[in-house]
């Protein structure tokens, strides 16, 4: 199973792509997409799109997985976030990839089994988990990372639990 | 000068199409994209994406106006129009069609001249403006075209004043 794990955000989305083999989880790709920061809103919507479509045509993932965003601060960056997530959205819409999102509150309990963890300690965690992922990584990619991992784990409980997806 | 209006949302997005003539405002089109409410959401953008691009492949506007939805009242449906809104600003800036954000106290303004108006005054207000168009129009395509007429309204005072936008 290989899932593609976004962080949305116009300006930077952290995204990776993440296996699961049977000896763990494999890092395929790892990384943030930046938008021009020069250029209208519009623009950067469509130059994050098109990214999307790249990074979903390399990499043919089973499903994505978003971190989920309704409990954004203010409305104006919720506004900004469901943009974002809208175009990418439409990408794996457009070539039918399943989409799921996760809550940071889910991601954590996914990755660290309970709901408190703090970022530092996701980010370990993570890390841990990844195979052949060394080095500093970047935030965005790091909670992309996170959100694809929370996924295949839930996954993994559902399948033993006989659900079907 | 032509404009479409856009009053977006997942479920239902009013559209508007006016023309700016020597005589008035002339009702192009006026509508509702409706996306399948069983469908899934990543499906509903990617209906809604198609629907405004042959939207405004048949109407060839020089802009776009849309109501901008800062100030929604929570988070999650805060989330849910910018979802809408991003793949409708992807559609326009695909096509090469500049946007703009209207507030919901900026039409007003525009449209009755002060931004304390109600629904009703604006419905009104909007419909005299409108040449052409008759009968009962559905309450999102009304605020639709009130966005396409608060457009062209703030866009002949810029001219006026000497602006170029």
């Amino acid at each position: 199973v290989r899932v593609v794990g976004i962080d949305p955000g116009t300006a930077r989305t952290g995204f990776a792509v993440i296996e699961e083999t049977p000896v763990g989880f494999e890092t395929v790709e790892l990384g943030v997409i930046k938008t021009s920061a020069s250029t209208d809103a519009t623009v950067r919507l469509l130059e994050l799109h098109d990214a999307v479509t790249g990074l979903l045509e390399r990499s043919r993932p089973d499903a994505v997985a978003l971190e989920r965003v309704y409990f954004q601060v203010n409305a104006r960056s919720a506004i900004q976030v469901g943009q974002a997530s809208g175009v990418i959205l439409l990408a794996a819409a457009r070539r039918g990839v399943p989409c799921f999102g996760y809550s940071p509150n889910e991601v954590k309990m996914a990755i660290c089994g309970y709901g408190g963890a703090d970022k530092e300690q996701v980010m370990r965690m993570t890390k841990k988990l990844l195979r052949g992922s060394r080095g500093r990584i970047e935030p965005d990619a790091a909670d992309a990372a996170a959100v694809a991992v929370a996924h295949l784990n839930s996954y993994k409980v559902k399948k033993a639990l006989g659900g079907t997806s």
